[in-house]
This record gives C-alpha cells, sequence and structure tokens, in this order.
C-alpha cells in the first residue's frame, strides 16, 4: 500500500468520473487520494453528490469520501490527476496543474490537437507520449497534460490500427450508433429520445475524422505527422444506455485474401498496454465473433470490464475493388473515456514518466 | 360509390395489412370488399382478429367485417387484391390468382426479381409497370402480380432517383436504422432490444443492393437492364417502433455546385403519381429539413400520412472526390410498402390497366 | 370569424402549451392572439422557440407567429389567457391579470387550494365555477383565476363522480404509473428512465388526495365543503410519453348489484359540458373497455383528442367488504392539463361568464 | 470437490435457467452435471442453444456443456433436480422424477396448491419443509417436489413476514409494475410494450392472492392452516428488463409506535437461511432505502447478487386507521424464482434432507 501512486479525480460525480471509481478499486498502482465534482458539491460525501447511474453501487471506500473544491491546490501534490470535466471548466484548472508539475490525464476535448500534445489510445501510438517532453520544454512546465480520445475515435482507431498495418487503408466511412451516456448525465432529454433517435452529434463527425488522422500519424522528429486518411462520419444518437455501436466501411490498399485473414489480424493485434501487461489492459484489445447478430451494445460491451472492444459481421464491401465492412462495438465511457485515461496512466507510470 | 373498384387485403391483421385499412380508408376509387388473415382466423370479425398497434383505432366500417380464408377463389373476382402476407404463404396464392385473372399488388419478396416482373416505387420507375404485358403474355396469364420494393429500398430509391438523373452516381454504402414494425408484429422480442440494437436483419442488404439496381434500371426492349450502380448496405435493428433511417454516402459521377443545389433538386423532384395527381401521392416526394436535428424518427415518419420520405443533414462527403452524404426516413410500413403499393394501384387504375 | 373571442396562451412552448395550440387550432369559439414562452424567447417565430414533441407538426398558423414576452400589460386586452407556465413564474402574473379584468384559466399548481377559487374539471364539478363570484368580490378583481386540476387527479375525479353518486365511497387507494410529459419537456433526463421506474413524484400525492377532497366537495353557502373522502396515493414515474395509467382500489358505502351496473353508470355517466354541447367535450367523459388487456397507454391516451379517459379491467376487490378495484387512463397533457382547461374556458364563455 | 451434490437443471436455456447457472456457479456445494432445455435441443452445446439474455456471458465452465433430452432417466440418478419448466412440460416429468426417487425443487406453477406440497420462500415458512414427509408418505414416493412461489409473490412476503409478526396484517392491497423477463424470453413482443404498458397479467393477480396465504400459513398437525390475511393484487407489465416493482397498501391489526419501528422490524429481518448461513443467503433479505426515489429497478434490482429485496418509501396510508403503505423491489428471475429454489436446497442440504 506504503508505495502506491497518490491519484485524483476532477469531475468525479459524473458519468466518466463514476467509471474512474470503478477501474480504480483495488487498482494494484495507484490509490484516490482526491475526488472533486463542480464547485457547489465541495464538502459533501461522495454518494450524496452523485447520481450514481451503473448497476453495481459504488465502491464503500469512496461512499464516504468529501469532495474537494475543483481547484489546483487541491490537487498539485498527486502523482496523477485524472480530468473528466467538461471543456469549459477544465481548461484553466488542467492548465494550471500541468505548470505546477502534475502530470494531467484527460478525457475531455481541450487541446486534443495542439502540437506538442499526446493523444493516446494506448494500444494504437503509446509511442506518442513521447511528445510530453517537447510538451514540457516549450511550454517550461514541470508537469504535462495528455488527453484521451473522443470515444467513438478511441473505439474505431482499435480496429483500424491492425488493418492500417497489414493491409493499408484509403478512407473510412463511418455511421454510429452512440449511447446516451455518450452525451453525459444531463445530456439527452427523455421527452426527446423515447422511440427516436437524434440524428446529429454537435462537433462529433469533425472529431472522428481528425483525431483518428492525429492518432494514426507517426511520430517523427519530436511530432506528429498526421496521417493522410480520409474519415468521413455521421454520427446518431439512439436510445441505449451504454455502448457506441459504429458502423465502418473501408477502402484499404491492398485486398486482404479472404475474410478470415482479416479475422486472425483484428484477433491476434496486441499492443503496448499487452506487451508490458498493465493492470488495465484487456488480454485482447479486439474480440471477433462470429455470429451473424453480434456484437450487440447490452450484450457485448462490458467485456473485459469495458476495455475491449467487440467487432464483428466482417465482410466485403462490394461497392469498391478493395472494401471491407464491419461493426464495432465498444463502452463510450470505459474504453472511449475513462478507461483509456486510465491505461495511459498506467504507461507512464511503467515507463517511468510519472 | 356505385363505380368505386373492389378491393381485397390478404394478410390484412399485420402490420402493413393495418396500413392498408388506414390509407384505404375513404379512398375516391377503391372500396375494401375481401380481407383475409391467416387461415385459423376466417369467420373471425376483424377487429377480434387483430392485435393493433397503431395508436387511432381502425376505421369504423371495418371493424366489423368477416375475415374470409386466405384462398384464391375467395379474391379471384375482385377487381385488385393487395398481398401483405409472408412469401412462404404468399407464393401459389398469388400466382393462382393472377393466373385466374386477378391483378395483384404485393409488397413481400416473392418474384421480385423475376425479369417479367414489375418492382414498382411509383415516383422513381413507374414506366416498368408495362412489364406485365409482357408477364401476361409470358405466362398466360390474364391477370398480373405486380410487386412494391423492400421497405429500405423504396425510402432509398426515392432520393437516389434525382441525384442520379442530376450527376450520376458511381457508388452508395448505406447504414441502417430500422424499426420494429419493419420486422412484423411477432418479429422482435422485447427482452432482445430494449437497450440493445440488433446489427443484422435477414436478407435485407442483398435486396438492398439488387433491388435498387432493378428499380433504377432502363426498360428497354421489353425488359428491364438493370442499373450498374454499386450498393452496399449494412442494416441494423433499433429499439424505435415505426420508421426506418438510412444513412447515406455517395460517390457522384459530377460534383454538384454546392450543397443549396443538391436540395433544391431534392425538393424539386417530382413522379408521374405527382403528374396525374393519384390520391394517395404525397405533394413532394420528398421533404428535406434544414435543422442540423432532424429528420427524427418519431417527429418525422408519418408526414403527409408517412408516403413522403424526408431528409436531413446533406452535406459534402469528405473521404472522396465527389462524395455527398445525407439521412432518409421514411415510414417503413407506409411508403415502404402499403403505400407504395396502394400508389401503384392507382397508377394501375389511372393508366386504365386494371 | 369576426366574434369570436381573442385568447392568449402563456407558456405555450412547453409540453402544455403545445397541447393548448393543437386543441385551439380552428376552433369555433376562440381564436389565438398571443402567445408567450419564456422572457428570453420573446421575439422570436414559434417554431423556432420550440422543441415541438407531438408526431403531427403545429398548426400552420401558429409555426411563424412572433412569441411576447410574458407580461400582463402584453395578455390583458384578451378575453380569457390561459396560463400554462410553472408556479414560479405564474404567480404575480396571473394575479396581475386577474386583477386588471382578465379571465385567467391556468393549469399550475397555484392558488388550486384557495377557498375563492375554482379548481374546475368540467363534467364534475363544473357548478364550482361560481366561486368566480366571490372571488371577484373578496379580491376586488374585475377578472378571475380558474384552475385546472393535478393532471393525476382531473383523470381521477372523472371515474370517482358516477361512482359516488351511485354507490358512495368511503376510501380511494391509487397506485399510479405516470409518463414523461407530465414531468414536463425537461422534467426526466434519459439516462434516469430507460430500462427503469422513479417511483416518487415531487408533491404529487398530497396534490392527488387534497384536490380530488376539493373537487367532489358540495358547494353551499358561497363556499366548498370539501368531500370527507379518504384517498390515498402512491406515484411512480415510467418510461412512457403520455399517458397516466391508475390503479383505482375502493372501498364503497354500497355494493353494486353486479360489476355491469358499475360498467354502465360509468358508461351512461355525462356532464354539464356534454349536455351544453361544448365544442372539446367528448361525447362520452369514460370509455369503458371489456378486454382484459385493456387499457394500453400507447394504444389508448389520445381516444376522443385525449378529452376522454378509458376505464378497464373493472372488478371486486376481495380485500374488503364493497371493494372494486379498476384501472383507468387519460392523456396527462390534455385532459390533466389543456383540454380540462379549455373546457372550462369553454363553460365559461357558455354560461355568459367570459 | 469430490463430496458436492450433482445437480441437473431442467429448462436451463430459459431466462431462469439462466439465472440458475449463474448462482451455482462456483457453488461450494452443488455440482452442475446435466442440464436439459426443450427435446429438440437434446444434443447441442449449450451456448449454441441458448439466446443468453444477461449482461455477463455464461460461465465458461457451462458453455460447452451438451444438453440432453428433458426426460426422467436422464435426471433420476441426479441429488437434486432444479426444474425452471414450464407447467405444461414439467408436470408428468417432476412427478415422475419424485416418485423414483429424486429431489425436485421447481419454479413453476404446478401442484404449488396441493395440500402436501411445500410452497417455501425460506425466509419466511423455512418450517414448511416438512411436509414433505407427508408427501412421502401419502404419494408413496421416495423423492419429493418442493415449489419455489409465484415471482411477486415471493418478494411480497419476504416484506410482509416481519410486520405480520410485529403488527399483524389485516389486509393487503397490491400493484405492481413487472419486468419483461418475468414473461420468459418470448413473453412480451417488443411491438406492444415499446412506450406502452400491458395492465394485465394472466392468472397472476390470484397467484399472489392465494400463494400468500399459504406460505403465511402455520404447519399444524401435519397440514398448513392457510392465513385468512386478505389479498388484493392488480398486475401490469411494464417496459423494463428485470425486477419487478411493487406497490403495497397494508391495514395493520396494530398500529407502529412510528415509522422508524416499522424501519427496524424490516431491516433487522432475519430468516433460518441467515441463521444457517447458507451460502446463497442475502446478509439481510430486505434492504430498507431512506431517499424518497429508491428503489428503483435498473439500480437496485441485483442487490447482494438479487437474492435480497429492496423497500422504500414507507410511510402511513392516511385513508384507513393503521395504514402503512412503501414499495419493495425484487429480482424476478433470482428472488423471484432461481434464487428462492436454489435457498431451498441449500436448506434441505442442510438440514440433511436430500
Amino acid at each position: 500500500m506504503v508505495d502506491k501512486l497518490s491519484v485524483g479525480i476532477m469531475g468525479a460525480t459524473g458519468l466518466v468520473g463514476q467509471r474512474f471509481l470503478q477501474l480504480l478499486h483495488e487498482h494494484p498502482w495507484f490509490e484516490i487520494a482526491k475526488l472533486a465534482g463542480s464547485p457547489e458539491k465541495a464538502g459533501k460525501r461522495y454518494l450524496e453528490a452523485t447520481t450514481w447511474v451503473w448497476s453495481s453501487d459504488p465502491p464503500e471506500t469512496i461512499v464516504d469520501m468529501k469532495l474537494c473544491r475543483p481547484e489546483a491546490k487541491e490537487f498539485s501534490k498527486l502523482d496523477i490527476v485524472f480530468s473528466a470535466l467538461p471543456t469549459s471548466i477544465a481548461m484553466n484548472l488542467e492548465l494550471e496543474l500541468a505548470r505546477s508539475g502534475t502530470t494531467v490525464v484527460s478525457t475531455n476535448s481541450f487541446m486534443r490537437l495542439e502540437e506538442d500534445t499526446p493523444l493516446i489510445n494506448p494500444e494504437v501510438n503509446a509511442e506518442h507520449i513521447e511528445l510530453i517532453e517537447l510538451q514540457r520544454v516549450k511550454r517550461k512546465w514541470s508537469g504535462c497534460i495528455i488527453k484521451a480520445p473522443n470515444c467513438t475515435t478511441a473505439i474505431l482507431t482499435l480496429t483500424l490500427k491492425p488493418l492500417l498495418d497489414t493491409y493499408g487503408i484509403k478512407c473510412v466511412r463511418i455511421a454510429t450508433m452512440q449511447a446516451l451516456s455518450g452525451a453525459g448525465y444531463r445530456g439527452v432529454l427523455s421527452m426527446d429520445i423515447l422511440d427516436n433517435i437524434i440524428p446529429y452529434i454537435e462537433g462529433e463527425e469533425e472529431k472522428v475524422s481528425i483525431e483518428t488522422r492525429k492518432i494514426l500519424g507517426r511520430f517523427e522528429n519530436k511530432s506528429i505527422i498526421f496521417h493522410p486518411i480520409k474519415v468521413s462520419a455521421s454520427c446518431h444518437r439512439v436510445p441505449i444506455l451504454e455502448g457506441h455501436l459504429e458502423v465502418v466501411f473501408l477502402e484499404l490498399e491492398e485486398k486482404p485474401p479472404d475474410i478470415n485473414d482479416v479475422i486472425r489480424i483484428m484477433e491476434d493485434f496486441r499492443g503496448i498496454p499487452q506487451e508490458l501487461k498493465l493492470p488495465t489492459a484487456p488480454p485482447k484489445p479486439i474480440i471477433v465473433r462470429r455470429e451473424k447478430n453480434r456484437p450487440q451494445p447490452r450484450l457485448d460491451r462490458m467485456v473485459h470490464r469495458g476495455m475491449a472492444v467487440t467487432v464483428g459481421r466482417i465482410r466485403w464491401d462490394e461497392s469498391c475493388e478493395s472494401g471491407l465492412k464491419y461493426i464495432v462495438l465498444g463502452s463510450n465511457t470505459v474504453r472511449g473515456a475513462a478507461g483509456a485515461a486510465l491505461l495511459t496512466a498506467e504507461l507512464l507510470y511503467k515507463l517511468e514518466k510519472v
């Protein structure tokens, strides 16, 4: 116990914050030392200040923790701070913490596209983490800010990576069916979504397009060369609680010998988190289901505690020469947010960068 | 009244059958004379034999009609028979009726791809109706069988037609979010779909692909030359009652001057049903919404009694040179089934082919 | 046209406001002259300022009307003002209007229990409307304020009235399953209610209990003697869009001869709105269904445009001597709010009190 | 391992069967030796034959087990057989097994009301288990049949027991909101229940009424004297996956000193399973929540693996002298079926009756 790192969670009462608590419960390396929600919740017990939405109750050890204020001085002594705050609130706070020496791993979109900021999906681009050296020098920070990708992008890029490395990819078209939890606890009103679909999610399509290119980019000469891959997205909200289902149409550079080859490439895919046996790394980042009617959100979203994505219906896309299509499902709040951030923190720890 | 055509509905108790009743209520040209459900329902009152699912009750005039047996002899004297039976039951019955002189307009998939069988989406390919002459000669029938397209295809092709005529289309990728009613009353169990998506619909993707090519094909020399357009579909069931939402990615032959031009082309689109002022024809087959978050199934599915489709989010698809993407929503049971069939029957009547 | 009364709607953009618009469309006596939403919406077109939730679009004649500010001076010249504002905003505004001579018919809970304020469910206690004379004298108002009951209470009392008059009622126990729309557009978050029930609705049980006693009370000597009936309620929110379903257990004073007698009493029930043939009055206020599995919210909530309630499963309650139980469904936004208010306004007009 | 009892599950592929598998996974006393579904599934692997509906996958050890035929000879050598078959199929099979010496613990309704058949909710009436002696003698069986109660009744009686023992109960009125899983995998069609309630469940109200009286009855002179308590139920199906929520109105014999006393009585309640520390017994059978808006099905249904029920909103029922009302939630497939049966089997084992 004595040598666990102290971590804090800002935005701990929200849906992603709740996931951080679940994932950090009995974590071998990290110990939760501080929690904050919005300013007006400071001083309250965690359970009292939170509308817990997941089916199992919050960890006993957390229930009675007092929330502190979301302020830099509260969190600056910690080894790692996870930020699940919305961008507007997070900005100054994350900057101040990084400046004063804290390692911040954050799930909001602020700074994701800055050229000195690592945007990490650990199995895909762990090597981008080196950018923090540049960030520190350039900004004269003793701490750093590392970002987890947009939820849809995190799930997508995990499946693109092995295909890109094996066959090359010319372009990606993706249509999504995204869960309510992706909009946050207050994000979608019931009168808007029962027996309905909302076919628009602000800013989402642009994020998927540009973040994918950064994450798949090469780290060279102390900077990221964005990958030239073209990504076109259409994003939609559907009445399910958790789990983004993504329909992916690819034009590959080279046609795979057969579908089984594609399946094998996906199933065999491992990243650095698996090599390093990081505690939160799923044994396989990609599960491939052979049944025609899987993955299904309610059944598959929490596989390996939500850290693996599930791919299904891999088949040719007959509309172009080397076309491939498939669907992929992932937990938007775990793999697409808290889980990716935690895995990144574990990577930092293992690489002795924190 | 005296000179209305007598029509019958086979499969009248199912979801599409119920739509036929709604649409035929107080129809200016057609009068319901016979109804049949499955054989064991024969002799029962309509209301007693039916689980009515739509929000307004069935028309008063229908409620007490006795169901007859789904047999050719019951329906052979009628001017037009609408068949909403499932393929397995419909086959022999539709054949027998056509042979014995009855005009059958049918919504199931049986015979849709036969070379002598018109597959009609009235605003798109009304001229294909001439195929029935060939059908009659070749099969020595005094009646005929005409098919309505698959629901997803009916909605899709309505939007493809004006774009194809104006800009040309190289290929179509489509991802769908399809309503429960598309699977029929007994099609989807609640335990399978609440808080869930079923990402597979048997046979649907193949139908969208091949039927689109037939519907958009040229009628030449007494046969249909299938259009070479490539269509790749991925079809999924979501927890909404009615209305298929389709995400469409197009590669056009020629890039439109701007998005407003595309909007105008769609809004100005009219087909023969509009020219002929058929009673069930919507004033405009395509409604274009400018709001970013429309169409939405619950709000837009029944526009013009479910006969028009609603298009939204028309924008460039940046992943290829002349790429365009949009979403389209239509009532799967009306525009995608009963409504398309009824409009076809009205066309036949107006063209004096019945 | 020339002699229609001018009416205004305050709170016109909310769910109940939207119902007022639907019900007032092509109304024979009333013409909409003014609409207001919240102050910041003033100046906007109605459609632009509103998230319309019902399946058919708002009436064409309304779509482009400009919203005015929710202020007394905007509405004080009108013959009748309907208020669907929340209590906190409504209070001063309604008072000011009544003071300055306007007839206000309001759906919020403010003043419902004041001894000089009529709380009207028109088929049940139309005679209470005389209270406005008292109100005017006592408060020195030239206008008046009349309230529609709480939604659950409006539906419940409609069924209690004929039973009370025929058999007498000792006590009422009621358990409700209430629709999302009852909480207003922003009332229930989707993350809280999908695959869930919220077993508490603030203030609802108290309202049902006390308002029922006022509505069923006798008007005597210029005041209402509350009925001594005991009403115990347990209220719950379920994931349906519209329609409150209420489970009613009654102890009657006198045991009915048989269940058919109860059915007859309910079906034969008519109130003053039916006698006076008010335009919005349903032909029968209570529809009794004999099927074991009706009423169902999705199928029955909009019967007679939402103005009638549907009763089903009338049977003995074997737990006490003269026990009766049944379920009743009504549209909470129509019968339970806008519709009750409009019917009250029609009553006022017909009685020449406006 | 060597000395675990061999158990079999008939009806293993259904929703309750799936719960048996979850609860028996790594059970300290029992080992699954045989599984059967419907006859046509015999020979198939478990996973292949099953539509698994719960969020975590079935236990690895079960996935590849071959299903046998639901026949007595397959199960007659086992120590205990759990039957989750529907009554129609179960009848002869359960009888044959009991005759030939097998202990059958069954969740269907067959024989529940026979005077020689124990109907056991273990915390409530464990002593009724002695009835099997009578059953064996009377029927000349070497085995026996023991039944678990109807799901709604199992949840209800757990809360009635401590109140009955402390204050006495004159009558019970209960209105339920029951989950989809209660009707079995194929029980409710999605077109019937989305945005809807089905206000009738065949046979349910009668079961709640009569089974409650048997379970709460005294075991005297080798027979059960049914309790005279009056129970009136109204049962309804709502669109939630799992968890029955029950609204309970009680008339007590004696008024509790205050509500806290009632809370304490419920929280302190323990039964024989807790005394004997049976492996599946929840530490407390009744959890009382103080928050006004709990229990909620999605959040509370699986507390203590679904074995405890959660009570909330305990308050006076002002409609009668010693009236009390509250709501209770329980997992219908666990506490209301598989869990109650398993706990009963553990009781038998501990009492050396198997």
